[in-house]
C-alpha cells in the first residue's frame, strides 16, 4: 500500500520508476494488493507524464509475464502475427491470414471483439454459419500446423494483467496514452508467441489515431517494444479518412473479403491487403509478390480450409437484412469526401456494432457504398445502401450519415493509402 | 458511470467543468455511484491540470453542502475561526483562542489530530488531565456563548465529502494540489459557521508549504474561497524554518502556551500569537492591541474556563516523561540554524506524534530547546532536551537531530516571522 503511494508519487512528480517498481506494482495490482483507486491514479499520472522506454519495456514484460506465452515453435514454418488498430471497413485480416498462409507463412491471430464504430474481426467471422471463435490451445496449434492460418479469440491467460488494466482504463478515462496503448497491444502480441508481427496503424478521422504524428509515435513505440522482446516488428501507417472497401458490417465485410480472395474486390482494399501481405511475407523470410495467390485461387482455398476447420461452412449463404434502404446521390460529380467515422457510426447504429461488451451484434446489418472515394457518381445512383432489421435502426443510421460526404464538380487527387512504414 | 468518464476526460484534456458537473461528481461519489477508482483518476487529473476559480468554488460549495453548516448566529458576538497549516511547536491556537475571546471575539475552533512531524491541537489539549475533545453540538454552542472559546473535534457531519476524499487522496498520492488543499481546509472552515476566518500558513523547511510562492498561492486561493462563500478571510504567511517557541511535544507545548497566556514565554511565539490575535480582532470588528490581555491575566482566566468547561483541570500537573536526556552545545557561538523538520521528526520519534491515525501519542514526550534561533550559546549548556518513555525512543529521537543545527562565531540577522498578509 505505501509502496504503491511511493510509485504513484514518483510518476506524478515526473520521476522514473525502476524495473523492480514497475514489475511490483503490476504484480501487486493483479494480486489485489494494490487497490484499483491506486492503479487508476498511477494510470492518470502515466497519461500525464508518459513512460520512459525502460519503464515501458518493464511494464510490457510484466504484462506478458502475468500470463502464459504461447509456444509456437512446433509450427514448422515462419510464424507472423498481424494486428490492426481498427478502422471502418477494415477486413484486411480476413484476406491476409489465408493469403500469406498460402505462401508458406503461418498466421496465429488471437483477436478481440469490436466496440464502438470499428468492428471486430471475430464478429465478422461469426456471421459465417457454424463458425466458432473459441478454440482450445491444442486445436489452435493443430490448425496452425495443418491450415497455416487461425483467427480465434484470445484466451483468459493471454496477458491477463492487460485485460484487468484495460477494464480499469475504460472507466477512468485513462485510455488515450501512447505508452499504455502500445503496451496493451504489444503485450498480447508478444504473449501470442509469433516470431514477428506486422502492425497496421490506421490514421485519420475514422481511426483511433486521428493524426499522423501520434500514429507514428505509437508505431515507433510498438516497434521498439517488439525489438526489446525479440519479436521482429514492422508497422504500416495506413489512411482511414474514408471506409476501406465498400462494405461495412459483419456479413457484408466477409462477402467483400471473399471477393478479394477470389481475385476481385475494391481497389483500395486490395492495395492495403497486398501491402500488408508483402510485409508479412518479408517478415517471415519468404519475400515475394502475394498478388498471384489471389488471382489463382490458392488464397481462397486456404480461406475455405480455415473457415471449415473452425466449424464454418464456407459455401453457406451469409445472413441478409430484412430491410434495405438506398440513399441516392443528390447530384452528379466526383465523390471527394466520405467520412469514415460517420459511416462507421451509421453501421454501428444499424446494428453492426455494440455499445457495451454484453451486447450482441446483428450479423446482417451495415452499409454498402455505391462508389469509392474519388469516383464519379451520377445524380440518382445509389450512393449508400443501409441494411438493418428495423425502421428505427434505418432512421438512426440515416441520421448518422447526414453531411457525411461531398460531391464536387472538380475531381480531387486521391491521397495515398499506405502512408509510411516504421521498423 | 459514463458521466464520470466524461468529467474525468474533460479535466484530463485541460477543459473546464461546469458547476453542475462538479456538484454531480462529488455528490455521486459520496453516494457511491462514482467509483473510488474514477474519483482518484479525477483527483490525479486535478493535480495535473488544476481547477479554475469557478470550478474550485463549485467544488468547495459541494463539499460544504455534503454535510451541515453550523449555525452560530446565536453566539451574540462576532465569531472568528482560526486555522494553521501546521508547524513544529505551533501552539498558537491554544493562546489566541482564549486571548481574543477575552477581548470580545468568539472563537469556535473545530480541529483534527496530528499526523507525522507536526502535532495536532487536540493531541496537545488532551495532555491536560480530564480534558475531552468530543462535544455535542449543544455543548459546543453553549460553551461558545458562555466562555467565548471552544476547541473541539470536528463532528462527522462537517464536510463529510472532504473526509472521504482526504482518505482517498492519502493512498493515491493526490495530496499535493493547491486547489485540493485549499478546498479541503476552506470547506471545513466554511461549514464551521464563523463570520470570518484567520488562516496561518506556515512556510519553510518544517512546513507543508516549503516555499513562499506556493504558500502565497495557497493563501490567495483560500482567501478567494472565503470571499465566494461570504466568509471574510485573511491569511498570514509565517516562517517555519525553526520550531516556534522552545517546546515541541504535547504537554510541553501546553505548558509553554500557559507561559505566554501568563504574560511570559519565548519572544518568537509571543510575536506570532499577537500578530494572529490582532488580525482576528480586526476581522471581528473589534480592532485593538491584544498585548495587555496577556499581561493582566484576562486571557489566562478565559483559558482556565475553557479547559474547565471541557472537563479539564487547569491547575493539574501535566504528565512528565520518565526519561530526560540533554544534548549539550558542542561549542560556544550563535545558534544560526535549527531545522524545524529535524526537531519535529525527533519529537515524533520520541512519541509525541503518530505515524497512523490509529496510533496513540505519548503526552509527555518531546523536545525542549535550550536556546532560540539567533541566541548566543556557551559550550556545554543544554541545547536540546529530549523527553521520552524509553531508551529506544531517546536513541531514535537523538538520531533524527544529527546535523539539525549550526553554531557560528558570527551572529546572523534573524529573518522576520510574519512574512506577508494576504486578503
Amino acid at each position: 500500500m505505501s509502496g504503491a503511494i511511493e510509485v504513484i508519487a514518483t510518476k506524478r512528480d515526473g520521476g522514473e520508476l525502476s524495473d523492480d517498481q514497475v514489475r511490483w506494482v503490476l504484480e501487486a495490482y493483479v494480486r489485489g494488493e494494490v487497490a484499483p483507486e491506486q492503479m487508476s491514479a498511477l494510470l492518470m499520472a502515466i497519461v500525464w507524464r508518459g513512460l520512459s522506454p525502460a519503464e515501458l519495456s518493464a511494464w510490457t514484460s510484466a504484462m506478458v509475464a502475468s500470463g502464459t506465452r504461447m509456444d509456437l515453435s512446433g509450427t514448422g514454418r515462419p510464424v507472423v502475427d498481424k494486428h490492426s488498430s481498427g478502422g471502418v471497413g477494415d477486413k484486411v485480416s480476413l484476406v491476409v491470414a489465408p493469403l500469406v498462409a498460402a505462401l508458406g507463412v503461418a498466421v496465429p491471430k488471437l483477436s478481440g471483439r469490436g466496440l464502438g464504430h470499428t468492428g471486430g474481426t471475430l464478429d465478422k467471422l461469426e456471421s459465417i454459419p457454424g463458425w466458432r471463435a473459441d478454440l482450445s490451445t491444442a486445436q489452435f496449434l493443430g490448425q496452425l500446423r495443418s491450415v497455416g492460418a487461425v483467427i480465434a479469440s484470445a484466451g483468459a491467460d493471454l496477458a491477463p494483467a492487460d485485460k484487468q488494466l484495460y477494464a480499469l482504463r475504460d472507466v477512468t478515462a485513462t485510455v488515450p496514452s501512447i505508452p499504455l496503448i502500445a503496451s496493451s497491444i504489444m503485450s498480447k502480441k508478444i504473449a501470442g508467441g509469433a516470431d514477428a508481427v506486422l502492425l497496421d496503424v490506421k490514421v485519420g478521422a475514422g481511426a483511433f489515431m486521428p493524426d499522423l504524428d501520434s500514429a507514428r509515435l505509437l508505431a515507433q513505440t510498438m516497434v521498439g517494444l517488439g525489438r526489446d522482446a525479440g519479436v521482429r516488428t514492422v508497422c504500416l501507417l495506413t489512411s482511414m479518412e474514408a471506409p476501406l472497401g465498400r462494405a461495412i458490417g459483419n456479413a457484408l465485410e466477409v462477402a467483400e473479403a471473399v471477393e478479394v480472395l477470389s481475385g476481385g474486390g475494391p481497389a483500395d482494399l486490395r492495395e492495403v491487403c497486398l501491402a500488408v501481405a508483402t510485409e508479412m511475407l518479408a517478415l517471415g523470410g519468404l519475400p515475394q509478390d502475394p498478388g498471384p495467390a489471389l488471382a489463382d485461387g490458392r488464397a481462397l482455398e486456404v480461406w475455405r480450409r480455415m473457415v471449415d476447420a473452425q466449424g464454418g461452412d464456407p459455401g453457406a449463404a451469409l445472413p441478409s437484412a430484412p430491410l434495405v434502404e438506398v440513399v441516392e446521390a443528390p447530384r452528379s460529380g466526383h465523390l471527394v469526401r466520405l467520412d469514415a467515422l460517420a459511416v462507421g457510426t451509421a453501421a454501428w447504429r444499424l446494428g453492426a456494432g455494440r455499445a457495451r461488451k454484453e451486447d450482441s451484434v446483428d450479423p446482417a446489418a451495415g452499409v454498402v457504398l455505391g462508389a469509392s472515394l474519388g469516383e464519379r457518381v451520377e445524380a440518382g445512383q445509389p450512393l449508400l445502401t443501409l441494411h438493418a432489421s428495423s425502421r428505427e435502426r434505418i432512421a438512426d443510421g440515416r441520421a448518422a450519415l447526414d453531411g457525411s460526404y461531398d460531391i464536387s464538380d472538380e475531381p480531387q487527387p486521391l491521397a495515398p493509402l499506405v502512408l509510411e512504414k516504421v521498423g
